[in-house]
């Protein structure tokens, strides 16, 4: 039987961007991918938002994020692979006591010379035809909403389109030389004896053992190093050899509303806020309910990621809930944009983050032979890069992986015996 | 419909404590437990191995297994409850590499004035008739089983009726006016929002939303706060409301090894390291096998906690392997203690360890009129009084739990937010 140097299970955004930058370092490396589905990103990564920042507040998280905009930027300006991506930056509403909760934090950030603009609610209500003020709404102060105070606008943000990220590291890896193999379920990971003696039931507590590979609906398949990179099915594959992640996965539903009214088409094409000329992608002050602009379908992505009462749940097929945009996002909403009264959503899909519920970054590191390169918590998108790049460098065994910009990275940092990483105080 | 004050949902040791401390101090309090067996300890509390030892590293979990132990020993030797305890010590064997890693640690102990006893291989090989030099042994070598260079045994620890602690708690319970359903299956937790609307499909996301009870198969019991201690099954329970306990299954075995022969007889009743003159708890260098007395049975219990493969997974009804035993723990400790050559179980039982996957420690938390209390990773019999103690002042909103012996612990060290455990470097 053939044996691979490194079999990655999952063609997802992380899979593919570690398969890409390990065969990248390492051309003679024997490296397959595969994925269940029958084409490469068609989980979770197709559910995405496609939306990205570089500021964060803590390094892990800005390390990870910038250096990979940075790449996405070189690609698409300086190579010429077209990302889609729209530099149209991220406006955070905040009300008052959410500003004054922020402002060390921004200031903090300021200090460091992170590009920021506030925007006094007045403002905010001449660009946006935003509803600011709650006083006197009855119904808003029943729904806990709270008034808009400030708004604070990072240019360094936008959107970019994940297929094509996706079909640029596919093709990349492929080029290299890079083998998927795509309608392969994994069932399991095999586990056997490093010295193994020939006797069945192997192996026995008493010995050394390690991962070899994995079996598939299409047979078993050996590798030197098991890497799995399955996004919300982490932990299925892993629980059964009592490994570890700390990854739960969690629905995320995104309702499309197109721009069909002249006051919406306005506010899609916001001018003002960046050179794109249309509207940033906006997060309300309470609840956090995100929206972003959709040009190409002329139209609105609205999303918010709910927390409790919210199951930890792996489906095969998440579907969105009508009952969410109906009695919770367009409620919420149109209270604070009444140019969306009475609209539906004409499109939507769900998806599950993958939620490190220790810290919210990723996790990669490895044991017995098994990496696992997963927990993005819903910014594995904009991560990817990055992560991909400390996944080679975990695999290649080195103290320190360079991300794009010759940035150093500690592997171990993302790693769980010493993780190292800095909470994160601009949550959206 | 009746809410209680508080219903908690498991009757095993952890539920017990916390029932029978909660009503201790609040005795107009409605308390109810509810467990899906018909009697108290029936699940994993059943399956335990009745150890206790007071010698920890770590702070927390000294303070809790030593205020415990002391309770312990107040309620057998002061109030007369038999909960059959015996000092038997415990005894650590160390490999030379094991033991030059521990050295630091017992040093340091022993600076704190914990009582502890070195013994040199040839004590041992005398005292116990045990194996100490593996050298020319090649199957031995083969299966990577290390030479004993020391032994350190510990006084202060010893075994402990499950049993009768788990009827100490259920009757005093219940004398203070507590209530046990038995039979009842926790089907869900129930939440709602704090302010109803009385719309259908609430709680929606804008709403604060709180715990309010439990589903069973007998219908739906309310109560101002939910109380999760249900073992091994608490994730099953949180998952579905997104709430992340960081707790995981892993199946235990126990086999139960009569005292057939003269040599496993004087074994059994080895003098010279406790007052209660038989073996003492003992644990084996590598893997660390661990085994008991079991007088009251002429017997030995041997056990071994695998780690990697062995799966993280709840299971109704988990059975002992034979081949766990067959080619694991026989093969071993057969090596070591010659004496239990051709020996087979005469019983043996399986049960579940709920691990906290964090550190080892236990979980006790609140959130939502949600209070969570397990993850006891194998110590819940040893730690329970503690552990109930600090979950009782958890209930109150007090910042400090005061433990038997008037030791104060601050009751946010085991939450998740503000957790402040220190790693444990006594670890079997």
């Amino acid at each position: 039987m053939v044996e691979y140097d490194a079999v990655i299970v999952g063609a997802g955004i992380l899979g593919l961007s570690t398969a890409h930058h390990l065969k990248n370092r390492y051309g003679n490396a024997q490296v397959l991918v595969v994925d269940k589905l029958n084409a490469a990103g068609q989980a979770n990564t197709a559910k995405s938002a496609g939306a990205f920042r570089c500021l964060f507040h803590s390094r892990t998280n800005f390390a990870l994020a910038d250096s990979s905009a940075e790449f996405h930027r070189h690609l698409q300006d300086d190579l010429g692979v077209n990302l889609k991506l729209r530099w149209t930056g991220y406006l955070w509403l905040f009300d008052e006591e959410g500003y004054k909760q922020m402002q060390p934090v921004l200031k903090d950030l300021a200090g460091k010379s992170f590009e920021c603009k506030e925007y006094d609610r007045s403002e905010l209500a001449e660009k946006l035809s935003i509803q600011t003020n709650f006083n006197g709404d009855e119904e808003a102060q029943l729904m806990g909403l709270a008034s808009v105070h400030k708004g604070v606008f990072i240019p360094k943000a936008g959107l970019i389109d994940v297929d094509s990220l996706v079909k640029f590291y596919e093709s990349e890896f492929l080029k290299l030389g890079g083998k998927i193999q795509y309608g392969t379920e994994v069932k399991n990971i095999v586990v056997e004896p490093r010295e193994p003696l020939g006797v069945p039931g192997e192996p026995f507590f008493w010995q050394d053992s390690r991962a070899v590979g994995v079996d598939t609906n299409r047979g078993m398949i050996r590798a030197k190093k098991t890497i799995v990179a399955a996004g919300a099915w982490v932990p299925l594959l892993l629980d059964p050899l009592g490994v570890e992640c700390h990854v739960k996965a969690k629905k995320r539903q995104i309702f499309s509303v197109k721009a069909k009214t002249d006051t919406l088409k306005k506010l899609l094409w916001t001018k003002g806020f960046s050179p794109v000329g249309c509207l940033p992608f906006t997060i309300l002050p309470k609840p956090s309910i995100y929206f972003r602009p959709a040009l190409e379908e002329d139209a609105f992505w609205l999303s918010y990621g709910d927390e409790f009462p919210r199951a930890f749940q792996v489906e095969e097929n998440p579907q969105p809930e009508e009952k969410f945009y109906q009695y919770g996002i367009y409620q919420v909403l149109a209270k604070y944009f009444p140019q969306f009264k009475d609209c539906q959503p004409f499109s939507s899909f769900a998806g599950l983050y993958a939620i490190n519920t220790l810290d919210g970054q990723p996790v990669i590191f490895e044991e017995n032979d098994l990496m696992v390169v997963g927990g993005a918590s819903g910014s594995g998108i904009m991560k990817a890069d990055a992560i991909g790049r400390i996944a080679a460098a975990l695999y290649s065994g080195e103290e320190y992986a360079v991300l794009y910009g010759d940035r150093k990275f500690k592997v171990s940092d993302l790693s769980l015996k010493n993780r190292n990483v800095e909470p994160e105080k601009l949550v959206i």
